[in-house]
């Protein structure tokens, strides 16, 4: 873990200024939880590469709450696909609070698996002899989104246990609309557990990274989800994580990110890194105040919003010129994602290069590209393809290995020379 | 426009599948609609680079209806700032159907601007001395967006005009509730206008590229709205543009849309391209249902959802060696984002560079660097100081010009050499 | 009008004890009615027979706003029959607000005829070249209900004009369901006129007598509407005439009833008088503060909860004796409703009776009767005519004239001697 | 019982017509009750005076389900209070269906005890040490209604324990909102088992016939609630009886009710007879088909409605005369009511009394009056007591004793004499 540095700092900085926030309450619904400090504020970012940078009380351990929300989603869909949780629970934002009923007045299936009734559902699809084995498997799967081994804070689990009637009304609820596959004693025990799991703000901040990365735990190396489980869960942390906050929350840190009633948040950069954030003061939707500050601050600053305008890309194509051997080079470079691969096989197509092709053939370097990204690598197999099928010779120049293989619809890859 | 090559190719192939679907019904709730004939079904794809790929039937005309929301909104944000519009309408997804009623109970304000209730408001917050002068500034700016100028389908306006009850009564609601600016009559008007405005996939394709080219219209360099007002557009879209199909369409497409009942959709790869889809034929969430297919196909089998985890990137430093005037060179490549930046400060402040910077100072050679994220900038920008402080000759090598001025919260900004 | 004896004096001991009341707030809402003067109170009672007794501020003129629903009800039903009615508006209670929307999702329809969508409805129903033509309709039926010539309140009416969007909302959404049967603006014009209309606590107190009257005015004797348009009226009042408060207005007043926002409520003890009340501020249901006092403690003074238990009665049968013709009598009292026929039909078919009849047959004798309810009658015809059938010899005895020549359903009548 | 004579015949005739009625189906969501009989269908009227009238299947048990709502309602007034019981559940019609949740959104009451939530949350109200102890007085106190023991169908409670999971969620609800006073399990046993009580139509009509006598089972005498319990009661039917039919039934059938899910309806003529009915198969609503048409037939042939105008009595004053004492004799005759008081009073008061009166005083003569409702004994104590004052000798000659000695607000009661 480092604090220095430019992102180190960066951190500590916006943390100092959205510590001036003092609205907001802490959550009493649960007793146990009120006995939170309501100062504790700590931030963490993990990324990709698996370094962390921390500021405040990065140590500090909380209950996770509704952030476990996304996680053991993932968890579920690793386990039965997408099709057969969502005959269980909808993906779509209900407009309401997180314990709201929600149900679809047809189906009976709860709004989505981010508010309680939906998190109870899909906690109760994990597999398992009986609810200890069911949140074992919950808790292993948590651990490795986290990277070490989690507990549970018992205090807070029994304090759940006590006074969780509301959910527990949602559970019969929705055991009655036919959509909860378990007993509810059994539903809530797991589901409660779920919440008591005991995390710090680099936890969640690797547990965030880990969908960053695709399912790939950037520090362990552990595969915990696949690529898909990890975007679908992303999707749903985009349309749903902010409870009834969600609609502004995308306007303005446009991050996926979940929050939970202890203070916590944990938000993705996709492909970049985990956030994770701690203060227990909570506004009026039930995130955390400081929280929500901290990271509208980090969005704005550095222009994290996922949905951020970047500036005009420098071509795709560094140059096209005729190597020693007499062959036409085109060669690439940067991030080839859709546009780059379109402006490349225009290139390709284009009178300059097909007039200048020689018997030497063509030659593609890829040496200076950094990633290629599916659609791009679709495009460009399906045009060297065509290339060869009028008769030109084409080598492919990967000495870096950035062709990844993904086949175009008929079948078409990219040769990698 | 191409119809040829790889992507000409793709969308043909697309729409050759989704033609496939027949389900769904013309909407006929306004009854010009239901004259439309429901095998119409055509593509388009403009990147922000300004090319043109279609399929289909890319030069039939249909009136723009709903899809015409997020570029009135854009148009509002232009001219009062999202505060001003947030007083009138909110952000967040209603969980309703498009013509719910969906107002704030304490408020007032519609849901979102993506609903009719919202969408009526947005345009009456548009300035003007009466309705025909404040249509002008709608109908001019979608034209902008379109690169062309549209005109209305004056049948199907005055369709709208004579069975509109349902959009009265919510123009009446918010205008009790103290939100509506307008008399409901002039805002009607004006909405249903803009509702009636004829367009073609080419026209949505090109108004869905300049949100995704930050504002920019890419076919005719027109600086429609800036980026702030792009990004606030497209982060609506993702959260609220497909009705009650909103978190589903994130799920399984992940691009910021919006429909509309005559069987429009427009797409956004953002920073990539627009993309415009007509089919008349609505499913049961009133999306137009080979154009969902269609969308999704074509997201599915290019990787285009927005949060897709691509392959790992090689790393954004390619080299590290002395060159000939003694000075150490860090050779930067490809697209420098957060993460990028992150390896470099990581990297520049390592023993390794530390420990091998001579007298002649620091080069860091930008040249294989295709584009730097704002977040990288900053984070650059950060390092650099410090190495200054400490004494180390640093140069940055921007052959190309790809530094662009953004400054860190302190004011700290990449010397471009 | 009596101010003095016992009801007099129990009116103005009501209302004296009600002064106290001193919640509530005038209605502001519509501008006009803010200038109320909040300490105006007044309460009438008119009895089935015409007579008056008042107390308070008897004279002053209000408008009487929602007290108007019932009458223009009574007005439709009279002129389309319940089952037209029925297709545009329901009868039953919304469980909300009197502006709440409360459209059957389904049909369209509003909740119930006292709430102001369905109130709107209602006065649309009614027949007539244009909106003056149709008010003028309804102003002559209520006149007619309170027996003097009504008028409109213009500056009250061009209030309401002025200020009514969210009534104009509630018809435009009445209209796109297809219930409205007029353009928007007309039927608003016929509804707040109606609104604006000017009465007293006894002009309120007569119209609500006529109805406990089964439609005829007791001090006109004008037949305004029939017994079974009464009677449908008077049950709408009983289960939605106090908005949301209509189910503890049953369980502590036990009058059918109607409240309206300039503080006016009509009551109705049907068979026996009307009430009208009128203090202007209104509590947290919409209700007048000081009216809703005044009628509780009335109920319970006087125990004219229609509900109440009253003591056993004396026994219908008052005597049976032989007369000097030797003629077996049987005297029948009181008021005969289906419980004392049910006695009185055993009495006949006892062993006393059948044993004792001699040649000289059975005389019934209904000269101690004050009336008979229709479910008595018709039992009592059927039983007389067994017993002739059995070869009796029956005279009934009604020097009053007390039978009303209700028929069994066989067509079965006492035979009235 | 009887069913034979008037009241058998038009029993059996309502019966053979509303067998006609073969819409609707036999309730399953409790599987034991699926089993039922679709064709079993029987009534029985229970008068006041304790005579029993039956046609069709009277003598089949079948299990209470929701009939039973209103009996154990009154049970928690008589050992709670009106006040009491109010903090816990409201009295307002919901606009929903009977399983809704319709808590208020502000104290989590539910809407009324007549549905599922609130009748859970009416029955944990009743005291006892354990769910078998409080079971048994509800069992008890049902019983008295009935004037029978009744006694639990096991198999149908344990269908509804196997099954009840959402009335399980409704009362989790109501215990997180705080107003259910037990823990769920024990809430809804005690719940279920009222519901599997078993009956007959006899039984519900002899229990409804308690509710119409005030409280006093008209069979047994047995003084089962008082006579302000059985108005809050019937009240309660009257607004809330028959789920969201409620207000249509007050329209047509005028009588306080409640319908039960296995096809029972309880329905109540105040102060003359209770209904019992039973059919299993129930329309849209809940409600017994054939029972709604059973109970709208004899309310219209019968003419029943409590709202019903009836025929104008003769005069209350039957005659005015001098008697051989030489007192004046003012002689009453039939029930007086408000209105008869109010004739009667002014009559007292006229020119024609008071200058007929001797010296020799006034007599009122109450031998020809069957009943005097309390409003009525209270004018005319009041009335008399000013005569006295005046100066006047006054006697009351009351051989039936039909005076109550219901005393007006100031203590002045009727002397008896």
């Amino acid at each position: 873990m480092q604090t220095e540095g430019p992102v180190g700092d960066a951190l500590a900085n916006v943390l100092s200024d959205a510590a001036s926030v003092r609205d907001g309450t802490v959550a009493d619904y649960i007793p146990e939880l009120a006995h939170a400090d309501p100062e504790h504020f700590g931030i963490s970012v993990v990324s990709v590469l698996g370094r962390v940078y921390s500021a405040g009380d990065n140590t500090v351990e909380f209950t996770i709450q509704s952030v476990s929300k996304p996680f053991v989603y993932a968890l579920a869909l690793s386990e039965l696909g997408l099709e057969t949780v969502a005959r269980h629970v909808g993906f779509e934002p209900s407009g309401n609070a997180f314990n709201a009923i929600s149900l679809d007045p047809d189906t009976g299936r709860p709004a989505n698996s981010m508010i309680n009734a939906g998190a109870i559902v899909t906690a109760a699809l994990i597999d398992g002899a009986d609810p200890a084995e069911r949140f074992e498997r919950v808790r292993r799967c948590m651990s490795r989104f986290a990277g070490r081994e989690l507990a549970v804070d018992e205090r807070v689990y029994a304090s759940e246990l006590a006074t969780g009637d509301r959910n527990r009304a949602l559970a019969y609820l929705t055991l009655s609309a036919g959509v909860l596959p378990r007993p509810v004693d059994e539903a809530v025990e797991v589901y409660f557990r779920q919440c008591s799991v005991l995390v710090t703000v680099e936890d969640i901040a690797t547990m965030s990274a880990t969908l960053a990365n695709g399912g790939v735990n950037p520090r362990t190396g552990d595969e915990v989800v696949d690529e898909t489980v990890a975007r679908h869960t992303l999707s749903l942390m985009a349309s749903c994580g902010m409870y009834d906050h969600a609609g502004e929350w995308m306007v303005r840190v446009g991050l996926p990110a979940k929050s939970g009633v202890s203070g916590g948040i944990a938000a993705v950069q996709p492909a970049e890194f985990g956030i994770g954030v701690f203060s227990p003061r909570l506004d009026e939707f039930g995130n955390s105040a400081r929280g929500v500050a901290a990271l509208t601050a980090l969005s704005e600053d550095f222009g994290l919003h996922m949905l951020t305008h970047p500036s005009e890309p420098r071509p795709a194509v560094e140059r096209t010129e005729v190597d020693a051997d007499g062959r036409l080079v085109v060669a690439l470079r940067g991030e080839l994602e859709f546009l780059a691969a379109e402006q490349i096989v225009h290139h390709l197509g284009s009178d300059q290069v097909r007039g200048a092709v020689t018997e030497g053939g063509l030659r593609i370097d890829l040496s200076g590209v950094t990633r290629i990204r599916p659609a791009a690598e679709r495009l460009l197999a399906v045009e060297i393809r065509e290339l060869v099928r009028s008769g030109i010779e084409v080598i492919v120049d990967d000495p870096e290995g950035v062709i990844t293989g993904a086949a175009a619809p008929d079948g078409t890859t990219l040769p990698a020379g």
